[in-house]
């Protein structure tokens, strides 16, 4: 089978793999339909994160059983199911709580050995606890909306929750990524009040405002913290959402946080840790709560309304590509022609 | 009337100063009977922190109400007062929301041009806000509890409950000075399954075992983690204070915190951001919460369980002086002879 590898920075290729096979009696192989390429795997396209030559790459799909192991109970051939970028076991502790990315057999797509969720089809671990079965009757359409719940989507939404976001909540989202756009439309879902974000980019603005956002500022990072307490009359905001990883972001999340406040982080952290500000998170009383997002306790809460269409976040795919053309699809997220490539399987 | 003053590192002089007076119609003056010295005055006794010579010092204080101002509704002559080290004028969005340490018009005692705690008497602005009546026959051998709600008490409780800690938690508290040993009472009234206290001094065990610890772990900072793992079977505690506010005491707080757990910090921040390992607090998604207790709102809950003894913090005083002799009280809790000075007034 084909699937998209990393040979070093910038050299993305797709290459014959071995193909998928069921190798434990809990696994589940599914051939993908849907995949994409996440702000993380730009760290490793760019070098910034080390990548072993030729591992493969990609860790959201979605996609239809073709075979399943001796002990998979819940799933049968020809099920279309969506993926959390990271698998996990079902039955231990974390996993139980809703903490499944803490489990102790937990995996991510595309790490060594492990199929990536860019090629044909993919190995599924633990296919009963990993993998969420999607209706029979989805619509095609639906399908690139489903695919964010592999991991942008939800973690969006665990910035939003992180940031305390509820009813009457009045948030900024630092970020204009496509995990930022996931944090807006997680926060109006939540019933914010206002959702300010705070963006480079003037052409996510329009997205911004489509997926909820009142108030879209176009900022340096320098100069976040001055809009956006002139937007709130000096208070700053009750729920900042960080969904960047930057010390920029950091620094402007913390600054722009009002007292008692929380930051929900989710920006997969480099050089975040610098911007942090304890001295001003003591004297505020700010919260810091976060991190790698629990996709797989979050799909099954969001899916229904993804399936109606009253969350949708497909608009953060603004590049449709087919295999082969995976190399120019990560050339066009690298370059900011694209904010998020699907790759149609 | 007499007051102590800094004048420089390990210059500390009791000296005549102007006496306490009504200055404004919402201000009272308080005779203070009770004052203490805080690990926070060490940092401005060793020269860490700058004060102005001749600037007041103390924040924590019990007294009796000599006068109060025209506009003075709640308090009047005579009325035993505890006072939060912060004071806050009670009608901003903030007091009304429970965090008066962020009220505009907020002031601490000592603050140039105030009065500190340490001296005869104090001009309490926003005296009805600010200050806490005690019922008329509170026994005098219950005085230095209730001193201890003035901050260290309200301190330890701020830092478990940003931990989290409640019915059935598994709780570290990193650091045995007076916050950690008060975080430890906290722990146990809020229903916590069993505490360890992780320390460096022998002599402070007692105490923390008297508090409730189940556990007291004396260890440098460096071997905290491996003690931590060993306890919780490789998992961690799911609520961790951090009680000290160093880069060692962070570092710990973080490394033995579970997966999805939660980092209560209380210690004034003196190089502790230095010790914030984002990255596993993103991995294992912890949460940091807590900074500078908002004590005022605090001690209403607290008092009556001081006042019956259901809850006493009292023995974290451990030597007693009169204010003449406050220099040698700041001695003995620099030189570590004391663990934490009372001085009667």
């Amino acid at each position: 089978m084909r699937a998209v590898t990393i040979h070093g920075p910038k050299d993305i290729r797709v290459e014959q793999v071995p193909d998928a096979a069921i190798r434990h009696p809990t696994d589940a192989v599914v051939r993908v339909t849907h995949s994409c390429v996440c702000g993380s795997d730009l760290w490793a396209y760019r070098g910034r994160v080390p990548r072993q030559p030729g591992q493969r790459i990609g860790h959201e799909f979605v996609g239809v059983v073709e075979d399943v192991g001796a002990d998979v109970r819940t799933l049968r051939r020809g099920d279309r199911v969506v993926a959390p970028f990271v698998w996990s076991e079902g039955t231990c502790a974390y996993c139980v709580a809703g903490l499944p990315t803490s489990c102790p057999s937990k995996g991510f797509w595309g790490d060594p050995g492990a199929d990536g969720a860019q090629g044909e089809a993919v190995t599924a671990p633990y296919a009963d606890a990993t993998l969420v079965a999607l209706p029979a009757d989805v619509d095609e359409d639906r399908m690139p909306a489903v695919l964010a719940l592999s991991d942008v989507m939800c973690t969006g939404h665990h910035g939003a929750r992180g940031a305390g976001v509820g009813p009457g909540s009045d948030v900024a989202v630092v970020g204009d990524g496509a995990v930022g756009l996931c944090a807006v439309l997680a926060a109006r879902r939540l019933g914010a009040a206002r959702i300010a974000v705070f963006g480079h980019h003037r052409s996510r603005a329009a997205v911004a405002r489509r997926f909820g956002a009142d108030i879209v500022v176009l900022a340096d990072a320098g100069s976040v913290a001055a809009h956006a307490l002139e937007l709130t009359e000096g208070k700053g905001f009750t729920s900042v959402v960080e969904a960047v990883g930057t010390a920029d972001a950091m620094a402007a999340a913390t600054a722009v946080a009002a007292p008692g406040g929380r930051i929900g982080f989710v920006g997969v952290p480099h050089g975040s840790q610098d911007g942090i500000d304890l001295r001003a998170m003591f004297d505020r009383n700010l919260t810091l709560a976060g991190g790698i997002t629990p996709a797989r306790t979050y799909i099954p809460h969001l899916l229904a309304d993804v399936l109606s269409g009253a969350l949708d976040p497909a608009p953060i795919f603004d590049l449709t590509i087919g295999l082969t053309d995976a190399p120019d699809g990560y050339a066009a997220m690298d370059e900011r022609r694209a904010l998020k490539t699907l790759i149609r399987i």
